[in-house]
């Protein structure tokens, strides 16, 4: 049995299977301290019967560095008392298995990647948009950006015409594009989500900022697909008018236009669950060799 | 002996010599139409005695697609006659050598990798900020982003409080980084090259743009190192106020943020020339697999 968690900031989603594309139980708690939040999550797997290996695929910063001391942490994250959490740690003790740890979006570009039964040279990033904007790239089969990995939601980005007005709500960087349309920037200035405002002004306005993020992540990572995922994506015809600003960005400028895809997750909301299922898959598989 | 060219869209940098440290002799030519440059190129080669292999680190977009019937062909280039042009096909054919080929700016990334004696862990982007702006990534010892390549000059950039006016001078996108701060861009916008201009307003806006293109950089390549170079990265005090730039764009806030570098070119302006000798070693070790 294999044991899977989505660690995110503000639920953890466990699940255990006999493989990612079978799972056997799954289990939600609301995201608390770290002290109950572990201690619950390893209490259900414990119920489920002895686990081959676990997944974490975290929220982040987070440390991937295999010759760190601090590899498997939870890093530099401003959530109170999530700081410096060896979250790793917690679980290979506690449950006396090898565990897989990764990014959440790492995870589930890797879990949307193999999903599509992608050849090897096949390149794919997958991006949450939602609490906040993240992005994982698989390319060659492997995830990119080791020892580190990419951070991609606090770029800067020209703004759109029509919005000169709104500050920004990132803390670190006021109108980067976190600051400009994550879930909660979007609650911030306009007063309620995305798909409860009946504008379409709004929506165009958000997919002129998600074109440019389409934009630079094919730019820098050359990938071929980019798989949007994430609770603000899930507002009807977001999507469409996403692809449309990158075309209109692009303007067929980018080598390889028609072959470029933005898509939403084969997986639907089990893209981040199955990826962690692929880390236990992977440790277990490693441990082996 | 090795050879080497790295083909710019003003000139043709040739090289020969036994290892990609030592250069035994050196021509320029001026980028003409294809059929006279390349003829041009193939009669200094020949005079310099048979080569063992040719590397070309060539300007874009090109194919680096190994499946491909067009590998090694120069493609979608608004340069006048040099659309689709077999560059590596008529070397290899005229030459009777093995030839490796890839943009002027992975082939750099990979010479400054290098010259630094990196570890394979070690990770390093080079930016080229001249008549256009590209760059290319070295990851885990290997070129990043293929079967194509990264095209970063285009991307859209947060325009700077006091740069409201000028439209820019990209044919496809007006405003992007290349048609802000490319040479032509700026010499478009102020009538004169930036090491000409005596304002600093002028080196403070230009840093702005390039802080936001590192910051790109770190972000979706997750990379240690930016390498600078280039024509208008020539421009005294330059690098440091990209520098200062970036910093404050971050904010502090990337992970790894101290051990995040933006530096010149460890070989000046050797890095692509080097980089085409190395493309040459490269051919030479694949063919004796």
């Amino acid at each position: 049995m294999l044991g899977g968690i989505e660690a995110g900031g503000t639920k953890f989603v466990l699940a255990a299977g006999r493989s990612p594309a079978d799972i056997a139980a799954r289990h939600v708690i609301p995201t608390g301290d770290p002290a109950n939040t572990l201690r619950e999550a390893a209490d259900w797997f414990r119920a489920q019967g002895a686990l081959a290996s676990l997944g974490i695929a975290s929220f982040g910063p987070v440390d991937l560095d295999p010759g760190s001391l601090t590899w498997g942490y939870i890093t530099s994250t401003p959530k109170p008392g999530w700081r410096n959490c060896d979250i790793a740690g917690f679980f290979a003790k506690t449950l006396s298995c090898p565990v897989g740890f990764d990014t959440d979006v790492n995870a589930a570009a890797l879990a949307e990647w193999r999903a599509r039964g992608a050849s090897r040279q096949a390149s794919l990033a997958y991006v949450t948009v939602g609490t906040g904007i993240g992005g994982g790239v698989v390319a060659g089969g492997e995830i990119f950006g080791r020892p580190t990995h990419p951070e991609v939601g606090h770029i800067r980005v020209a703004r759109h015409e029509d919005d000169g007005e709104f500050a920004g709500s990132c803390p670190y960087h006021g109108d980067c594009l976190e600051g400009l349309v994550s879930g909660p920037a979007i609650v911030a200035r306009w007063g309620r989500r995305l798909d409860e405002l009946q504008d379409e002004g709004t929506r165009e306005v958000v997919a002129h900022y998600l074109g440019q993020l389409c934009l630079a992540m094919f730019s820098f990572s050359a990938v071929e697909r980019v798989v949007m995922g994430g609770g603000v994506m899930e507002t009807p015809g977001l999507l469409e008018r996403v692809r449309d600003s990158f075309a209109k960005l692009d303007n067929c400028y980018l080598p390889g236009g028609v072959d470029r895809k933005i898509e939403g997750p084969a997986l639907g909301e089990r893209s981040g669950i199955t990826g962690a299922l692929v880390l236990a898959e992977n440790a277990l598989s490693q441990q082996d060799d």
